[in-house]
C-alpha cells in the first residue's frame, strides 16, 4: 500500500510529503532530511527572491542525493486600494505602539506587475537548476508556463480545496494534486470556491477529488502520523502532505515561540483568519487575531496586507512575543511533537504498518 | 476489524449507526431496517412529543427484534427577548408573502420550562419502553438522569465536536462519545466550544478524542461508504454514524424535494447557516439562507428561531420548492444515492472488506 503510482512518479521511499511551508519554516536542512529519510521535502518559496531561491537549492542539492521539490504562489491578480491601506495602517499604528514599533504613514505595498515578474523569476530559476517537482499554490499558473515546465519534466503538482478545483488542476495538466482539508494549517489553497464552501473536511474532500480525477491525489490537513496515513489510503489519496508535524521538527527553522506555541497548545483550538497576510489562513488564537477580528473583512488582499503587517510579525518575533507572529498551525496541532525528521517519517511508517488489518 | 468492543456494547453485527436525524427523517421503517440489515437504527426524537415517540418505539419494536436507539436534545437555557423575535418576525413576514402565506403579528414561542418539561417526559416514556440505547445532542443531561438511564441499564451515547467535548461526555458516564466531524450534515453538536473553534475535520478531531478518552468514538460526518468506515477506524474510531447517505435511502422520511437536492448537488457545496433554527446548521445554499445571510446572526437562539421559522418550512415542502427548506446535507453530499438501506450497509461492508490491506 505504501509503493504506489505516486511513490514512484516523485521518486521515493514513502509517500510522505512535507508540506511547502514558506516564510522560513523550510531550512535546507529540513528539505533534505525528509528526502534522505524517504520522504519529499519541499522548499517553500512563495515569499524568496529568485537569488534566495536558488542559493537554498543548491545547498539542497549538497545535502541529499535524492529527489526534492519546490512551491511556489501563483499571483493573483489584485489591485491596491490607498483608503483600505490607510485605514488598515491606522490600526497597524496601534499595534506599532504596543510593540514599541516606530508608526508608519506612507506604507510601501506590492504591484502585482512586480510579484507577477517575480513568479516568472522564479520559474526560470527552477527550470535552470534542474529541480525534478514544482508545486503550486493559489491557483494554477497560465498554459504556457505549465508547457514550458512539462518541457523540462519538472513533475506539476497543485492545490485543490474542491472537487471542483481539483478537476481545473488536471485539466490544466498538472501530474499531481494536493487535497488541502479544512484541517490544514497556514493558508488556504482555495482559487475557484469561496473561502466558506471550500471549507471541506480530508473525510468528504479525499473520496469526492479521488472520483473526480484520475491523476494522483495527495491529502493534506490534520494529518500528524500512521493513523491519518493509513486513513488518507483508505480514502483514496496515494500520499499525503503535512505541515505541522514538520514545524515542530528539530530541523524545521520556524521560531521558537511559534514551535512552543503548537507544542503546548493543550486544548487551545485554531481559527481562520485573514488578518496577517489578506488570505485566509489557519493558526493559534493570539492578541492579534483577537484584536483584529473586527476588521479582518475589511484588510487589504494579499499580499498586500501581509506586506502591512510584515514590520509587526518580525518585531514580534524578535521580542519572542507569540501574541503578534502568525502562528500558523492545522487543527491537529495538539498531537505534533519535538523530534528529529527521521524519528517522525520512522514512527509514521511503524505506526502505518501496525495498521495493516489481518 | 469490523467486529469490536462498539459492536458488543450495542450488539448489532456491523460498526454503522443511522444518525438520528429529527424533523421526521427516520420513519419507523428507516430505523427497523437499519437494525434488520446489521446496523444500529435511531429515532430522531429532537422535536417529538412524548406522546409521538412511544408510538414510534411500538411501531419500530413489531418492525425489528433487533436493538434500535433513540435520540433527544438536551435543552439549553434560552431566554425569550421579544425585540429580537419581532424584528426577526417582520423578516419572516416578507419571506411569507412570497409564499402566500398569512404574515404573523404575535408569534408563538418555546419557553425554557416547556421544553425541560418535555424532556424530562421524554426520558420517562424511554424508561418505560425499555429503549436500549439513547444518544444526545447539544449537551449532557444532569447527573441525575444519567443515573436514572444507567440504573434502567440504557446505554449512553453523548455527542461532541471538540477533544474537550469528548472528555466532558466521558467524564459525565456517558459510555460511547461520537464524535461529529465539521463535514457534518444538519445541527452542530458543539455545547462548550464557540462555532468556529468546534469546526474540525474527522482527520484531525477522531485521533485527539481516541487519545483523550478512554470509551468508544464513533465518527460522524462526511462518511458515505467503505473508504469512509475504514479510514475512521484507522484513525481510532470504533464505527461511524453516517446521517446524509441514509437520509436519501428509499426507506428514509425526508421529503422528495430534499432527497432530490441532495441526489442532485453537482458541485454545489453547503454552507453553515443558523437562520433555520437558531443554532448553526449544515445544509445546501438556497433562497432562504442567502436571503438571511445578513441577519443570521441575530436572529433568536434555538428554538425560538426554529419555532419563527417553522410555517415557512412547511409551506416550501407543501408546495415541493426547495428554496425556504432546511436542506440538511453534509459535505460528502455528492456522494449519495438512491437506495434501499440493505444496498447501502452490504455495499459498505462489501468496501470495506476490499481495503483489508494485505
Amino acid at each position: 500500500m505504501l509503493t504506489n503510482e505516486l511513490t514512484k512518479l516523485l521518486n521515493i521511499k514513502y509517500p510522505i510529503i512535507q508540506a511547502p511551508m514558506a516564510g522560513g519554516t523550510t531550512t535546507s536542512k529540513l528539505v533534505a532530511e525528509v528526502s534522505n529519510a524517504g520522504g519529499l521535502g519541499m522548499i517553500g518559496a512563495g515569499y524568496m527572491t529568485p537569488f534566495q531561491m536558488r542559493e537554498q537549492i543548491q545547498e539542497i542539492k549538497k545535502l541529499t542525493a535524492n529527489a526534492f521539490g519546490i512551491n511556489l504562489f501563483v499571483p493573483n491578480e489584485f489591485t491596491v486600494i490607498e483608503d483600505e491601506i490607510q485605514s488598515t495602517n491606522q490600526i497597524m499604528n496601534q499595534i506599532r505602539d504596543e510593540l514599541d514599533l516606530p508608526r508608519k504613514d506612507k506604507m510601501e505595498v506590492p504591484h502585482f506587475h512586480m510579484v507577477y515578474q517575480t513568479f516568472m523569476e522564479q520559474i526560470k530559476v527552477i527550470i535552470e537548476e534542474r529541480v525534478p517537482i514544482c508545486s503550486f499554490t493559489f491557483g494554477i499558473p497560465a498554459d504556457d508556463v505549465v508547457a514550458e515546465l512539462k518541457k523540462h519534466n519538472i513533475i506539476l503538482m497543485g492545490t485543490a480545496t474542491t472537487a471542483r478545483e481539483a478537476i481545473a488542476n488536471e485539466k490544466a495538466g498538472m501530474d499531481i494534486v494536493v487535497v488541502q482539508g479544512s484541517e490544514a494549517g497556514g493558508h488556504r489553497g482555495n482559487f475557484i470556491d469561496e473561502n466558506q464552501e471550500s471549507l471541506i473536511g480530508l473525510m468528504s474532500l479525499i473520496p469526492q477529488a479521488v472520483d473526480s480525477v484520475s491523476i494522483p491525489v495527495i491529502a493534506a490537513g490534520g494529518i500528524m502520523d500512521g493513523r491519518g496515513l493509513m486513513a488518507s489510503i483508505c480514502l483514496g489519496a496515494k500520499g499525503v502532505q503535512m505541515g505541522t508535524a514538520f514545524l515542530t521538527c528539530i530541523e524545521s527553522g520556524a521560531h521558537q515561540v511559534h514551535k512552543e506555541a503548537i507544542l503546548n497548545v493543550d486544548g487551545d483550538l485554531t481559527v481562520l483568519t485573514r488578518s496577517f497576510s489578506g488570505k485566509w489562513a489557519r493558526g493559534i488564537i493570539n492578541k492579534f487575531i483577537q484584536e483584529m477580528r473586527e476588521f479582518e473583512e475589511n484588510v487589504p488582499s494579499f499580499p498586500v496586507q501581509n506586506a502591512l503587517t510584515q514590520d509587526i510579525r518580525k518585531k514580534s518575533g524578535e521580542q519572542n512575543n507569540p501574541e503578534f507572529m502568525s502562528l500558523w498551525a492545522g487543527q491537529s496541532a495538539a498531537l505534533a511533537k519535538e523530534q528529529t525528521v527521521e524519528t517522525l517519517i520512522q514512527n509514521i511508517i511503524a505506526e502505518a504498518n501496525s495498521l495493516k488489518f489481518n
